[in-house]
C-alpha cells in the first residue's frame, strides 16, 4: 500500500494529504443552510452539510493530490449520522481515485484491536461472507498498549495490503507530558519509533514498510533524529499551516530521495476562504479557494525538498 | 456520575460491570441463525445477532448488577449497522437502569478531542440545538497525547456530570512494554496516575472524582501502588476471568472503604454457557449460564472485600 501512496505522490509531485475534517463552523453559511433547510437541526442535517461542504473540496482538489485524511471524531460526533457520512466520503475520495487515511487513532488489547482492523482496513466474516465496512486504505493507530494491542493491525495490514501510521511524537502543545519523559536516556517517542522499526520490519513494500509513523511537524529537532532511527518509515506529518509548522521544520521528515513523508493540513486547506489570502475568493467559491491554498502548499513544500 | 456508580454498586453489592463484547463466535447457534436467516449473511444480519444475543444476556443480568461495558469496537466491526447496535444496547441499558461505560479508548488532540467527547458523552451543536448521540454515561481514553488530548473529556464531564476512565495500566501482557519503562525511578504508568489525579481534582463527586484509572487485574502488585497513588480515583479493572486475574488479585484495588473499584468480566459472562461449570444449562437457556456466573462472580469478589 506504501508504494501505492509513492506512486501518487509522485505522480503529482505534492506529498501531501488533505485532512477532511469537517467542523460545522468552518462550513459556509450557504451549504449549511440548504442541509438544514433541508433535513431540519438534526444530526442528519449535519450530516449532510458536511458531505455536501467534503464533496465540493474533494471536486477541487482531487487531480492535485494523492491522498485525503478524514479525522473519523469530526463525524462521529454526529452519531450514526455523521459515520454515514464518513462512508461516502471514504467512497467517494475512492472514486477519485484517492487514497484515504483513516485518522482513528484506534488501539486496544489483542481481539480488540483486531476488530478495529477489521472494521476499518479489513474484514469481518459473518457467516460465509467476508465484508468491509469503513474500508480505508491506511490507519492512524495508537502505540500506549504495546505490541500485542497493535500486532493485529499489522497482520491485518499484510493481509490486504493495507497501511498503518501509529502515533510517535504527536503535534499538540502538550504532546511532551509523556511522550518526551526520558526512559535509559531516551525520550519515550524514541522507544516508541523503535518498535515502529520492529513492527514494521516484516512489511516492506518496496523500500518503505507498510507500517508508518505520526510525526508532529510542530517539532523538527525531533524530527530530524526520528528520520535517522526510522529510515523505511513513511510519517505522517500533522501540524503544518495552522497548528504553525512551516516548511522549513518539514524538510527533516524527509529523506533524501525526496521521500518519506506525507504532510497533512486540514483547516489550512477545507477553510481556505476564511483566510485573508482567499477572501476575495468568496465563500461561495470555497472549493476553489481550497484549491489554491492546495497549489500553494504544495509549491511551499517543494521549495524546502 | 461517579456517586450514581458507587450508590449503585452499594444497592447491588456488586462492584462489577459486564462487558457486553459481543463475538459472533460467542453467539449461540439458535440466535445467530435466526438473524441470518432474516438479513442474510450481512453487516445487518451480524447486528441483529448481536443486539437479540445482549438483549437476552441484559433481561437476565440487570437487577444483580449497576454498570455494562460495551466494547464498542465489537460493534464497530460490522460498521453502520454494529454502531446502530451499540446504540440500542445503550440505550436498552439505560432502560433497564444501567449504568454503560463506553469502552471506546478514544485519545486525540484539543478539537479532535473534543468532538469524541461530544459523540460518547456529551452533546453536539446543530444550529440551536444540542444534540447527544452515543450517550454512554462514562468513557475510556487514551493519555498518549498528554493533557491537552484529556481536557476537553474533562471539561464535558464538569459540563454533562459524566465519568472518564483513563488508560493507566492495561491487563494485556505485552502493556509493560512503554507503560512500565522507568521514568526518573518510577514507571510511566505511576507518572500517567499522578496526572490522572491532578485531571480529577476540580471533579469530586462525593469521595471519588469523575476521572477514573483503568487498572488492570492481572498486575496486583503494581495495583497495590496505584491504589495508593490515587486514592480518590475509581478504578476500572479488566483482566478478571478469562484473562487470568483472581479474586486475590483484585483486592489491592479496593480501598479500606471497600469502594474504588468496578471489576470488569466480558466473556466469562456473556459467554458463561460454553463453560463446563455452566454447560448443563444449555446453550438455548444462555442467558441463565450468565446470571449465574454473575452471582459467583459477584460472590467470588466479595469474598475478598
Amino acid at each position: 500500500m506504501i508504494r501505492q501512496l509513492i506512486e501518487k505522490i509522485q505522480k503529482t509531485k505534492a506529498p501531501v494529504c488533505v485532512g477532511l475534517d469537517p467542523m460545522l463552523d468552518y462550513i459556509p453559511e450557504h451549504v449549511l443552510k440548504r442541509a438544514l433547510d433541508e433535513f431540519g437541526e438534526t444530526l442528519e442535517g449535519a450530516a449532510e452539510a458536511i458531505w455536501q461542504y467534503n464533496k465540493e473540496i474533494i471536486d477541487h482538489v482531487y487531480d492535485l493530490i494523492p491522498s485525503v485524511k478524514p479525522q473519523i471524531a469530526m463525524y462521529e460526533q454526529f452519531g450514526i449520522e455523521g459515520l454515514k457520512a464518513y462512508v461516502k466520503t471514504v467512497k467517494y475520495c475512492h472514486e477519485k481515485d484517492l487514497l484515504v487515511i483513516g485518522d482513528a487513532k484506534r488501539g486496544d488489547i489483542g481481539s480488540t484491536s483486531s476488530a478495529y482492523a477489521a472494521a476499518h482496513i479489513g474484514k469481518v466474516k459473518v457467516g460465509s461472507k467476508s465484508l468491509s465496512s469503513f474500508a480505508t486504505d491506511f490507519l492512524t493507530i495508537n502505540p500506549y498498549l504495546g505490541t500485542d494491542g497493535v500486532k493485529p493491525f499489522v497482520d491485518v495490514c499484510k493481509e490486504e495490503d493495507k497501511g498503518l501510521f501509529v502515533l510517535v511524537k504527536t503535534s499538540n502543545p502538550s504532546s511532551g507530558e509523556f511522550q518526551d519523559r526520558l526512559i535509559d536516556g531516551q525520550p519515550l517517542y524514541e522507544h516508541v519509533a523503535q518498535k515502529v522499526v520492529e513492527w514494521g520490519a516484516d512489511s516492506m513494500d518496496g523500500t518503505y514498510s507498510n507500517v508508518g509513523a505520526v510525526v508532529g511537524a510542530t517539532y523538527p529537532e525531533m524530527s530530524s533524529v526520528l528520520r535517522k532511527l526510522m529510515p523505511n518509515t513513511y510519517f505522517l506529518v500533522p501540524g503544518y499551516g495552522a497548528q504553525g509548522g512551516t516548511a522549513e521544520d518539514l524538510a527533516p521528515c524527509f529523506n533524501e530521495d525526496g521521500l518519506g513523508a506525507v504532510i497533512n493540513s486540514s483547516r489550512g486547506i477545507i477553510a481556505a476562504y476564511k483566510q485573508d489570502k482567499y477572501k476575495k475568493i468568496g465563500a461561495e467559491n470555497f472549493g476553489e479557494a481550497s484549491r489554491q491554498a492546495v497549489i500553494d502548499m504544495v509549491a511551499d513544500i517543494n521549495r524546502v525538498l
